[in-house]
């Protein structure tokens, strides 16, 4: 693991890291801001996953968690979004290819041998992140994200709830399975059959069974792909609402898609998480 | 004045305009965010001048200034630091020509014509915040910037005692006329008689009179302009203390120049102008 960079905020240590990835076969690079804290302490980690086009960078410089990070004693850690390099197949798009991994592990070529995010995101890097950080405390997880990185956020926790104390996310899609953005990653990473799709689909994962003790997600109603039906809210809450899972959904007037919406809420989504993973 | 983008954020707006520009003969782009407020309200301007190479996006997106804004009650207006365009002339360099316009009026050739940003951040802008922005209220503005828009916020702020009431600086250039990026900028914007030079540098000026209630500034010391000498804080410190001005700066450990130092410190900046601005 290399260290890329290195500045001090907030009081914490905002690092860049680059490392080569067994799950994806390419380097693979990401963040991490360590908040001030007592020689020896254990910290929770909070996960956040970007969305489509992003890579860690986005939420490193426009996030705004560190502030609240620091005041919580939260470590942050946020992947990128997908391989990438000379020998990552692509496409000139930006919903499907380089930047759009959907956190999952492709079976269909050409895209089975990089496109790894499911098995880079749930298992390589955490394992790095608990083997190279001492101070975190891997038993005290959380995990949020944006849009695709929602999705990520949402079905990685579901998969995995005795690994994840609090899941949230901003703006996720919730159901790719049913919308275009997700049909059209979904059939060219893993192919016709949707029953193999049903663990990559949050309430997909909530009907088959998949629960946990809360969710929040904050959603902007003037954002366009709201009204584009990419994200499609209600979904979720339905299949909440029939599985017993206390939701908490917030529709926020006014607010898009962008940074400048994720960053608004940013610090109560982390105050929410630390509160949780106490 | 053209609207580029509106996004809400933190309770308020965060927009972009452009507009034609007579002071430096080109179309020149600024972002303002106004927080939430009651109808028929009016709130205080603080102005933020960014430093080389850096328009108003950097700080529009990384300087973590909207959620103090918003509780404070603080218009934020971040215009860019130069000319731009295919008839404004430029050097293949990243502290001359565009993006380092000094916030002065450029009084040779090549440099006369367009590189009038004094003018414009002094003049034309204010003017036409206050007509276009009902509620700002421009009897109280307050002044602050990082690295070259530190000296631009000091030099326009002791220049104009009767407009800012409060001014402070992130990693200030504080003595262009000793130091290197100052001597270099001043001697081809405005020749090589230094007598010209003073109204342009916020050491200058306060040997020759000018005045501040109080300062603010803080510096990083892991700053490699710092140890460049490009900065020298220390020149501020002593000609405040022969003018009698209260400075307050503030020696930060381990903080660099980057955006992750201004903003770790740009809440309590906004704090110290509104009170000062109430």
């Amino acid at each position: 693991m290399e260290q890329v960079s290195s500045n001090k905020a907030h009081g914490g240590e905002q690092n860049v890291y680059r490392h080569a990835s067994t799950s994806t076969g390419t380097d693979m690079t990401f963040s991490v801001y360590v908040p001030p804290h007592e020689a020896g302490a254990k910290l929770p980690v909070l996960w956040y996953l970007s969305g489509l086009t992003c890579t860690h960078a986005n939420v490193t410089e426009k996030g705004e968690f560190r502030a609240a990070c620091a005041e919580a004693g939260v470590i942050f850690v946020a992947p990128d979004t997908s391989p990438r390099g000379p020998d990552v197949p692509d496409e000139d798009r930006y919903d499907f290819g380089t930047g759009a991994g959907f956190y999952l592990d492709a079976t269909e070529a050409p895209w089975a041998q990089h496109y790894r995010m499911r098995s880079y995101v749930e298992e390589e890097l955490p394992a790095l992140i608990a083997a190279e950080f001492p101070m975190a405390d891997i038993a005290r997880q959380g995990i949020t994200g944006h849009s695709m990185g929602g999705h990520g956020a949402l079905t990685i926790g579901l998969r995995n709830p005795d690994r994840f104390r609090s899941i949230s996310a901003f703006a996720p899609i919730v159901a790719p399975m049913q919308v275009p953005w997700g049909e059209t990653a979904f059939t060219r990473y893993l192919g016709e059959d949707r029953a193999a799709w049903r663990a990559y689909d949050a309430c997909a994962l909530i009907d088959d069974g998949a629960s946990a003790p809360e969710l929040l997600v904050d959603q902007g109603l003037s954002d366009n792909f709201l009204g584009d039906g990419q994200l499609r809210p209600e979904l979720l809450e339905q299949a909440c609402e029939r599985a017993g899972i206390d939701l908490t959904l917030r529709r926020q007037p006014g607010y898009d898609h962008s940074y400048y919406f994720i960053s608004t809420f940013m610090a109560d989504h982390i105050a929410w998480h630390a509160e949780r993973l106490k």
